[in-house]
C-alpha cells in the first residue's frame, strides 16, 4: 500500500519542526513577560457554535461530521469562538482584565495553494476585560516585540477604527445590511462598487467626500487631526476618532510609534467595537496579512453580561513563510552537542557510560550503537552540526580517558573521563 | 445561546496548562539531551491507513468521515500509523537510525469515563533503524529518565519478549488465529479461557508446563535462566530470550535496573518483533498503564524495504492524572514574576514605562491598567504568586524613584527609577 498525507496538509520534520519551535517558543517569552498565561480548547467544537458566530455560509468552508452519538461537530476555523465559549463557561466570575493565549491548529476545506493550508495553526492571545484602549496600546506594542525577537523585518503595522465609519453610516440612517454590503467593498478596495452603493443610498456628495476622506487615511496619527473637523457633528464617529486618538497615545507610551493609521481596515462590522489592526508583511504578496485583530464583543454569542476582549492571532504559518521569505536562522544553541562514538564495537558499553554521565548533566548526547566506522561517524557530526565529538578506543578504555574532538576547531586533546563533564561546561 | 464543549473533551486553564507545560517541557529536555528531534504530523489522516493497520474494526472506535472531496478522512486514534506514513514518504533514505519524538493529540469515539477522554495526549518517541537490543535499553533508560524528572513516583517498568512464547506456539505449529486468541486470553489474565484454549489445541502437558512457566515470570534478570533450560529445544524461543537477557544487559549499563522481567505482556503479537515494554503507576488503579512499547516493524503497512523501530508512547494525560494523584507541584521559577501599580490613575502613563523597561530585560510584568484601588491590587499580587510590586504614586513620578514591594519579606524600599532593572535581576 502507499499512503500519503491528506490533500492540503503538511508533515513537518526535523528542520522544519526546530524552526517553528525557535518561533513559537520566541512568542510564548514575549507574551508571557507581558503577563500572558496559556488555554487549550479542544479541537472540535459543536458545529453550532460556529454557525451561530459566522452563519450558516461557514458550513461551506470548513469541516464538519456527526459523530456516532448524532452531534454535529466540527473542526475549529479559527479559535476565538472558542475562547468565548471557555470564557462563558468557566470565567465569568474571574478578576479582570484576563490575560489568555493559545496556540493549536486550525482547519478550513479550502483550494490548497500558496500560503493557504487545511491546517494551520494560529497564535493568539485576548485581554478580557479591562479598559480596551490600554488593553489595545499593549497588545499592539506586544505583537511588535514578538515580531521583532522572531526576527521578521518589513512588516507594517496597520491601525484603524470601525466606529468612524460606522457612525457616518447610522448617522445616514443605512440599513444594517447596505452597511455590510459598503464595508465588503472597501475591503475589496472596489471602488465603482463603493460609489455605486453609496449612489444607491441616496448619500450626499458631501457625505461621499467624508466617507472618501476617512478610507483614504493612511498614514501618521497627526493625520487625524483633519478629520476631527469634518467629523465633529457625527458624535458617533467623533468619539471613535478621540478612542482612536487615545490609543495611539498610550501605545507611544508603550514605546512603539511606527505604525500606520490605516481607516479602509475593514472586518467585521458587527463584531468590532474599538480599534481594528492588521499586520502586513509585504513580501508575502497576496498572502500578506500576517495578523489580525481588534476589540470585540466577545458574550455576543451569549445571553450572558456583555464584556469585551481586545485581541489578535498570528498566522503562525504566515510568519513561518515571511521566516522563510526573510531567510532568517534560529539562533545557535550556547549547549554543546556531543556525539559519543566508539571506536570499535567492543567499546559500546564503554560509551554508554560516558553518554550517560553527560545526559545526566543536561549535555546533548548522541551515541553510535550501531558500530559505525569512525570516518562515517565524524562526518556524520559535521553534516548535523556537533559541536564535539568524543572518542573511546582501547587506549582511552585503558587508561580511564576520552578524547574530544572539537568540531569547529578540528583539535583533539585526551582527558581523563572524570573530568570530561566540567570540560565540557566550562 | 449556552454552548458546552463536546462530550469527552476538556478545556484547559490558566493552572492545568502551567503543570501541562511544565510535564511536557521536563520531557522534551530529556528526549533532546538523548539526540532525538521532534517532528509533526497532521491531525486527520486517511481513514485506510488505520483501518490497514488495525482492521476494519478499528471504524468503531474512532472519528472518521467524508471530506467535501468525498476522501473518507480519520482523526488518528494514535500516532504510530502516521510515523509509518512519514518515514515511508520522506524518510527512506535518511542515515539511520533515525530518533524522532511527537507530542499531538489523538481521538477516540469511547465512553468518557475516569482517565479516558476522546481527545487525550500521546508524547512518543521511535528510533528507525540502528540495532534493536541498544535501541531497546536506551529508550527504556530515556522513560526513566523521563518519569523521574517529571517527579512521577512508584512506577513500575515491565518488559518481556513476545517471541519467547511465539516461539512455542510456533513449534507446535498453532495456527495465527489461534495464537491470537491465546494472547489475548493472557492479556485478560483469564487462566482458564487460557486451559480450555490450550486443550482445545491439543497441547501436550510438557508444552503446557512451558507456556504457564513463561507468562509466571515476573522478576528479575536472573529468573530468566531457569527459562533457558526448558527453552534450549525451541530455538526460536531460545533466541528471543537470549535478546531479552541482553537488552538487560546493556539496560543496565545505561544505569537502570529497577525493572521487573514480565513475560506475561501481552500487545500486538503480529506487531512486536522485539521486546515489549509497558509501565505502570499502581497509584491510578484500572488505569494504570502510561507507557507501552517495544521493537515493531515500521513498514510492515508498505510495500517497502523492512525496517524495525523501537519505540513507546506516554500516556500524556495519564501521566498528569498520576502527577495530581501524587501532588506534585511545578517548581517555583527562579525569574521574578512583578506587577506594577500606579498608585492613582494620572500614573498609569509612568507604570507603563516602567513596566515597558522590565519586559525588555526579559522580566515577566504584569500592570494595572484598570486603576484598581491599592489594597485590591496588593491582594490581587498575593493570589496570583507575583515575587514583587512596583508602587509609583506621587513622590515616586515627581523624584524618578520607584517604591519595590517584596511579597514574602513584605519589605519595601524606594529606590531611582533606573535601577530597578538591575535590583529585580540581582
Amino acid at each position: 500500500m502507499e499512503f500519503n498525507k491528506p490533500r492540503g496538509t503538511r508533515d513537518f520534520l526535523f528542520e522544519d519542526m526546530e524552526e517553528r519551535n525557535y518561533v513559537e517558543n520566541t512568542i510564548r517569552n514575549v507574551v508571557e513577560n507581558y503577563g500572558f498565561k496559556e488555554i487549550k480548547t479542544p479541537i472540535f467544537e459543536d458545529l453550532e457554535l460556529f454557525t451561530t458566530k459566522s452563519g450558516e455560509g461557514i458550513k461551506e468552508e470548513i469541516y464538519h461530521f456527526q459523530d456516532k452519538g448524532g452531534r454535529d461537530l466540527a473542526l475549529r476555523p479559527e479559535l476565538t469562538a472558542s475562547v468565548s465559549r471557555l470564557y462563558n463557561n468557566n470565567l465569568q466570575k474571574s478578576a479582570k482584565p484576563l490575560k489568555m493565549y493559545y496556540f493549536g491548529s486550525c482547519f478550513r476545506y479550502e483550494r490548497p495553494q500558496a500560503g493557504r493550508f487545511r491546517e494551520f495553526w494560529q497564535f493568539g492571545i485576548e485581554v478580557i476585560g479591562g479598559v480596551p484602549i490600554y488593553n489595545e496600546a499593549e497588545i499592539i506594542a506586544m505583537a511588535n516585540e514578538a515580531l521583532t525577537q522572531v526576527g521578521i523585518k518589513n512588516y507594517e503595522i496597520n491601525i484603524g477604527h470601525l466606529g468612524i465609519i460606522k457612525g457616518v453610516l447610522n448617522q445616514l440612517n443605512i440599513s444594517s445590511q447596505q452597511q455590510t454590503a459598503i464595508i465588503a467593498s472597501i475591503d475589496k478596495e472596489d471602488y465603482e462598487l463603493l460609489d455605486k452603493l453609496l449612489e444607491d443610498n441616496d448619500i450626499s456628495s458631501e457625505y461621499k467626500n467624508i466617507i472618501t476622506s476617512i478610507i483614504n487615511i493612511k498614514g501618521s496619527r497627526s493625520d487625524l487631526e483633519t478629520l476631527k473637523q469634518l467629523l465633529e457633528d457625527i458624535p458617533e464617529s467623533f468619539e471613535a476618532l478621540e478612542n482612536l486618538d487615545k490609543t495611539l497615545e498610550v501605545l507611544e507610551v508603550f514605546g512603539f510609534d511606527d505604525y500606520v493609521v490605516n481607516l479602509s481596515i475593514a472586518r467585521g462590522l458587527d463584531y468590532y467595537t474599538g480599534i481594528v489592526f492588521e499586520i502586513y508583511v509585504p513580501d508575502l504578496g497576496a498572502e500578506k496579512q500576517i495578523t489580525g485583530g481588534g476589540t470585540y464583543n466577545l458574550t455576543a454569542l451569549f445571553d450572558s453580561e456583555k464584556v469585551e476582549s481586545t485581541g489578535f492571532a498570528f498566522g503562525f504559518d504566515r510568519i513561518m513563510e515571511a521566516y522563510h521569505r526573510q531567510n532568517i536562522q534560529v539562533p545557535i544553541s550556547s549547549k554543546p552537542k556531543v556525539l559519543v562514538i566508539p571506536v570499535k564495537k567492543e567499546f559500546k558499553l564503554n560509551a554508554i557510560e560516558v553518554a550517560q554521565q553527560l545526559r545526566a548533566h543536561n549535555i546533548v548526547t548522541d551515541i553510535d550503537l550501531k558500530g559505525k566506522k569512525l570516518k562515517k561517524n565524524l562526518s556524520y557530526a559535521n553534516n548535523h552540526n556537533f559541536n564535539k565529538v568524543i572518542m573511546i578506543g582501547q587506549q582511552e578504555v585503558e587508561d580511564e580517558t576520552v578524547t574530544i574532538k572539537d568540531m569547529d576547531s578540528g583539535c583533539q586533546e585526551t582527558i581523563p573521563q572524570n573530568t570530561v563533564v566540567s570540560e565540557l561546561l566550562k
